[in-house]
């Protein structure tokens, strides 16, 4: 998506260690117009016409599943960051290492919500290892629910996760694949 | 809104301890064709055209302000928890007690993202005790920016938060307020 590449290098920051910030128009501001035209770039990627549910994960992957939800029409879940060891019953759990916290979470999203009849579309802002995809992989999995898609607006190409989960044979698009982020500025994978 | 009380009256739940879940429909799985409806009587409440920025506090309030953001064209931003105490500069810092999790909690926000220039609705998706909505308004305050309002989407009114707030002078509009949540049902404060 050639506006989303433009507007990552008009106010994207790249910080020590590679990494990238998006955070005036994704993941803390959100600009939900232009989020709007990314929700509509994925409609373009998937058959929306089969989702029965849209699949995020807290926290910054929110905002842009809630538009993607609503321009849509159809029902959005986000699985949430379990805090304690003491997790309830009636729940999808998938363990994941955070290299944001640099700790185990577990992804946990309630049985109700997602079972075996649904379609799922998995949208996130972002995806860098991929460990957060494959907890929520996890859950859809448990579910028994068929993935229509994984809808990404920012893959870190250089970290690998989404290029794993392709060979692996999974349907991962992305509107922006940063392939390097450095003190050269950033450089996208050609379409 | 009426319909929002039929919404909590046919979907939500009341567990032990005065406990409400909304979880089917607004904080776990999101109907955001219902939350823009809620977003449409936000609209009638407030003077959305002189509003500049939309604030809520992640998880589960990202939803419904996302919806409100897009549907008024005007941009969000969601204050983060903080994870630890180690939180670099350049931030709004505004520590509340976190009912939910028992403990101190900081929400931050970048000062990038809300200065004395603007004009903040805040909107969450629920309030009890009005602790995060305290975080919150300390936020808008450091920022030195007008807030237009507070809308919530359910308050819980025997909590009495709301009407703390209230009676220190804050707009605050609640959609629906849970005057009472027990073995004998929901009673809604009357509008």
């Amino acid at each position: 998506m050639e506006a989303l590449k433009q507007r990552i290098i008009q106010d994207g920051r790249i910080l020590p260690g590679n990494i990238v910030k998006v955070d005036g128009f994704l993941n803390h501001q959100v600009d939900t117009k232009f989020v709007g035209e990314m929700a509509d770039e994925f409609a373009k990627l998937f058959d929306i016409s089969k989702v029965t549910k849209i699949l995020t994960a807290e926290a910054s992957g929110i905002a842009l599943a809630a538009v993607c939800s609503y321009k849509y029409g159809i029902p959005m879940v986000f699985a949430k960051k379990a805090k304690s060891d003491n997790i309830e019953g009636g729940l999808y759990q998938s363990a994941i290492f955070s290299y944001t916290y640099k700790k185990k979470v577990t992804l946990i999203c309630a049985k109700e919500w997602i079972n075996s009849n649904d379609k799922v579309l998995i949208i996130d802002d972002f995806m860098a290892n991929g460990e957060a995809m494959r907890g929520l992989l996890g859950i859809v999995e448990q579910a028994g629910a068929e993935l229509v898609g994984i809808g990404v607006a920012v893959e870190k190409g250089f970290q690998h996760g989404g290029d794993k989960l392709r060979e692996d044979g999974y349907p991962v698009k992305s509107l922006a694949i940063i392939d390097s982020a450095d003190e050269n500025g950033f450089v996208f994978r050609e379409d």
